[in-house]
C-alpha cells in the first residue's frame, strides 16, 4: 500500500557519468591543449611543480599536480568579518550571499537609470548590512563613476568595511590594488597580518583557456596573504566557450582547476572557492543570456563538479535579462535562485539587484530579490513531522467541516516583508500599491532605521588615513 | 582528487521517516476519527467494504480496504484526446498540464477587471490548443457570468471539446451534470460508451474531514463511466487544517485516501488521480497565501505520498497572490512551477494564466507562465556529455582567449518567446517593450494565428443539438 522507498522523486542533479566525463575532458584540456598562463610568478610556480611552459607562455599541466592541489584546498573554511557575530562558514552547505557584482549603472527610486555614483555605493553596503538574507557584503557593488578608478577600490572597499560589519570582499586587479585593499582590511579587523580568513576576491579566467595578468597577480596576492580567491570562469557558450552546455563547462572546468592549483603551489591549504558559471549567446540577438535555461543547467552541475573536487562552490545568483522590475526579473532570477539554492551552491555572488544581464542594480529588485531568498530559506527549512506537528488532538476535536482559526496562533506563517497577500477588493481598497512602490517604500525604511555598526573611532581614522593617503 | 561519488548534492525532498509518519496518521484520522461522508451511495460501497458508518454519516475506514485501493488503482492511465495525437500519460514522469481552474475574473488585453464572459473561455481554449507547454484542457479556465450557472458546464465544455482537440476535464458537481459531461464527450471523441479514459474530473474534498454530496457524486458518476477523478484536498493550513504543514498534510491525505477509496470500490482499476494541495492563511490578513513557502513544501510531499501509493499525482501549479502581471507573479509561479517540476508531479492544474490567488486570469500571465513551463523543460532535459558536447576538437583549433562564433550555429541555444534578452541600448532603441506589452502581442499573435482543429460536421452538429436540448 505504502512503500517510502518509492516516494523519493526525480533528482535535480543527473547524478550520473557526466560529471566524470567533463572532468576527463577538462583534465585533458589542462595537460595536452594547455592554458595560456599570464604572469611569470605563475608559469615559474606551475613549471616548478612540474607543468610544461611553452614559448607562447602556455601551460600543460599533468594530472597530478591538479590533484594534489584539490586534495590540499580546504573544503570549507570560516571567512571573519570585523564583527565575530557575522563569520560564516564557506562550504558547510548553507549559502554565503553578496549582493550584485560590477554593475556600471543604478536604478534610482524615482525610475531614473544613471551611471553609478559613490553614494549609490553607499545605500547598497547599507542595504547589504540589513538585509539578513545576505551574509557577505561582497564588492563592486556597483561601479562608481564619480570617484577615479585608481582610488575606486579604497573609497568602496573603506565604505564596505564601516558601513557594514558582515565579511567582505575586495579588488583582485593587479598586485598593487590587491595589497591596498589587504591592509585595508587588516586595519580594519584589527589584525594587520591577516592570520585567517577575512576577504575573499574574485578571479576570473579569460575564456578560452586564457588568464589574465592583473587577475593572476591578485590570486597570488591573496593566496601569499592567506586570503580565499573566488576562481570563477564565467564563460559564454557560443562565444568564449563551445556552444554546448557540457564543452563549455568542461572547458571552464580546467581554467577555474588551474587557479585552484596555483592557490595551492604558493601554499598548501590556502582557502579557495570553485567558482563556475556558464551562460549562452541568445539565438536571436548576439547577445549574452545570463537568465536561460542553459545558464540554470550550469548551476547545480558546477555544484556537483565542486563536490567531486571537496571543494566550496560558486555560482548561480538572482540573474536575469530583463530590463526592469517586472514579470520577467522575477521569474528569470527567481528561477537561477531556486536551482542555485537546490544546487547546494556554497558562495552567491549577484544574489540581489542586478538586473539587465550583469548591467545595472535596482534597490527595488535588492530587496525584491531578498524576499525571494527568505522564501528559498523557509522552504528549505522544511518541517516538523512530529507529535507536536501532526496535533492530532487539535484535529480530533475539531468537526467535520469545522475550522482551525481559534487554534491558529499569530506568527505560524511565513510573513513576507513585501509582496502583498490580500484579495484584490481589500487591497483596492487600500490604494492598490504595486510590488514596485511596496519595494521602494521597504528601500526607504531600510535606510531610514539603518544603523551604522559600531566601529572603534581610533580604527576608522587609520582607515580613513590609509585611503587619503594612497591610490593615486 | 575527483570523487563523483560525493558530486551528488543535497536531495530536494526530505527522504526520511518523515511520509511514513504522516502516512500513518492519515491512517489513524480514517480508522480513529473518520470521514464525513454526505452521499448515500459513497456510504453504502464503504459499509460494504467493511467501513463503520455512524449515525452522524462518519465512516470510519480500516486501513485494509484502503490498502487494497491504493494498490488496485493503476499508477498510471492514458487519457485521450479526441485527437490521438494529444493523448497524453497521466503518470509517466512527464507532468501533463492544465491552465487555471476556476476563476471568476479575468483581465482584458487592455487592462481591464472584470467577470468572465463565454468570449474569454474560447480565448483561453485558443490559447491552450496553441500553447505546446500546455497538454490539457482542462476545465473551468473562467468562469462566465453571462451564461447561466445550469448551462455553463455544457456551453464551455462544447469549448473545450470544439476549439481545442487536447483531452479535457469537465464538470463532477452533481450525477446530472457529470452525466451530460460524459454524453457530450462520448459524442465528441465517437466512443459513447467511453470505453477508455477520455475526461477526467476534479473531485475536491471538503476539509477538515468532510465531503460534498454533489462533488460525491460526481466522483461515482466518473468512476461509473471509467473515467478518472481528479481527488484533491484542498487544505487552507490554520483555518480548514491544523496550523502546520504535516497537520494539514496528513489530514488532507486522509480525506484524499478516501476518495481514492471509492473510485476503487465502484470498480478496482479505475483510474484517478492522487490530488493534494496546503497553503496557509496569511499571516496579516487572514487571507489565503497561495504563493507561499509553505504552499511549496507541500507540492514535493504530496508528490512523494503519491509515489509511495503507486499513484499519479496531482498537485502545485503556476500560483500567486499577486494582483498584476508583475515581480510578485514572476517570482511565486515560477517559485512553484520550479518545485511542481522537480518535485515530479504527473497532473498540473493552474499551469498558467492564474493571478490573485485562484480569483482571476490574465491572457498576458497565461502566455508568460508557459514561457516559464518551457525553460522547465529546456531544464528538466539536461545536456550531453559526449563527444560530440565536449568537442574537444573544436576547443583545440580555438586559440587562447579566442572565440567560437563561427562554430555556434544558429539555433543552438533556448530561444525565448518573450522576454527580452537585448543589452539596454538595443532594447531602448527598439522602442523600450515592456514584458507586458511584449506579452500582449505574443497573445494577439496566437489568437491571429489560431487554427481550429478539425472536427467532422456531423459530430460538431451532434454536439450543438446535445447541448440546445439541455441545460435548463
Amino acid at each position: 500500500m505504502f512503500d517510502a522507498e518509492t516516494a523519493a522523486g526525480p533528482p535535480l542533479e543527473r547524478l550520473d557519468d557526466g560529471v566524470a566525463a567533463i572532468h576527463e575532458a577538462s583534465i585533458s584540456i589542462l595537460e595536452e591543449l594547455g592554458i595560456e598562463v599570464r604572469h611569470a610568478r605563475a608559469r615559474q610556480l606551475l613549471a616548478a611543480a612540474g607543468a610544461a611552459v611553452g614559448d607562447d607562455d602556455v601551460v600543460r599541466v599533468p594530472r597530478s599536480i591538479v590533484a594534489d592541489a584539490v586534495d590540499s584546498a580546504p573544503s570549507r573554511f570560516t571567512l571573519h568579518a570585523r564583527n565575530p557575530e557575522n563569520d560564516v562558514v564557506v562550504g558547510d552547505g548553507r549559502p554565503v550571499r553578496a549582493p550584485g557584482y560590477g554593475p556600471s549603472h543604478v536604478y534610482t527610486l524615482d525610475g531614473e537609470r544613471r551611471r553609478a555614483r559613490l553614494a549609490d555605493y553607499e545605500r547598497l553596503v547599507k542595504l547589504t548590512q540589513s538585509e539578513d538574507a545576505l551574509t557577505c557584503v561582497g564588492y563592486r557593488l556597483c561601479e562608481p563613476a564619480d570617484v577615479p578608478r585608481e582610488r575606486r577600490h579604497l573609497e568602496t572597499l573603506r565604505r564596505s568595511l564601516t558601513l557594514a560589519d558582515k565579511p567582505v570582499m575586495a579588488s583582485t586587479t593587479g598586485a598593487e590594488r590587491a595589497r591596498e585593499c589587504l591592509e585595508l582590511v587588516g586595519i580594519a579587523v584589527g589584525d594587520p597580518d591577516l592570520g585567517r580568513p577575512y576577504v575573499a576576491g574574485l578571479v576570473n579566467t579569460v575564456p578560452p583557456r586564457s588568464t589574465d595578468e592583473a587577475m593572476l597577480a591578485g590570486l597570488l596576492a591573496y593566496a601569499d596573504a592567506g586570503q580565499p580567491p573566488v576562481v570563477t570562469s564565467f564563460t559564454m557558450a557560443g562565444a568564449s566557450g563551445p556552444p554546448t552546455v557540457a564543452g563549455s563547462v568542461a572547458q571552464a572546468n580546467a581554467e577555474t582547476l588551474l587557479g585552484v592549483t596555483l592557490t595551492q603551489l604558493v601554499e598548501p591549504g590556502t582557502p579557495v572557492v570553485y567558482g563556475l558559471s556558464c551562460s549562452p549567446v541568445d539565438d536571436r540577438h548576439g547577445s549574452l543570456s545570463v537568465g536561460s535555461p542553459e545558464s540554470a543547467l550550469a548551476v547545480p552541475l558546477a555544484a556537483e563538479l565542486g563536490r567531486a573536487y571537496g571543494l566550496p562552490t560558486r555560482s548561480g545568483g538572482g540573474l536575469t535579462d530583463a530590463k526592469a522590475v517586472d514579470y520577467q526579473a522575477g521569474f528569470e532570477s527567481t528561477f537561477l535562485q531556486a536551482v542555485t539554492a537546490f544546487g547546494g551552491v556554497d558562495f552567491v555572488l549577484h544574489a540581489a539587484g542586478v538586473l539587465e544581464s550583469y548591467a545595472a542594480v535596482s534597490p527595488g529588485k535588492f530587496v525584491l530579490d531578498c524576499e525571494t531568498l527568505r522564501y528559498l530559506d523557509r522552504f528549505a527549512e522544511g518541517y516538523a513531522v512530529d507529535e507536536d506537528a501532526l496535533d492530532l488532538g487539535t484535529l480530533a476535536a475539531t468537526e467535520p467541516a469545522g475550522h482551525f482559526l481559534e487554534a491558529t496562533p499569530d506568527g505560524r506563517f511565513h510573513d513576507p516583508a513585501i509582496v502583498d497577500k490580500r484579495s484584490h477588493d481589500d487591497w483596492g481598497a487600500d490604494g492598490a500599491p504595486s510590488v514596485r512602490e511596496r519595494a521602494r517604500d521597504r528601500v526607504r525604511a531600510l535606510l531610514e532605521s539603518y544603523e551604522r555598526p559600531a566601529i572603534e573611532p581610533v580604527v576608522e581614522r587609520e582607515l580613513e588615513a590609509y585611503v587619503d593617503a594612497r591610490g593615486g
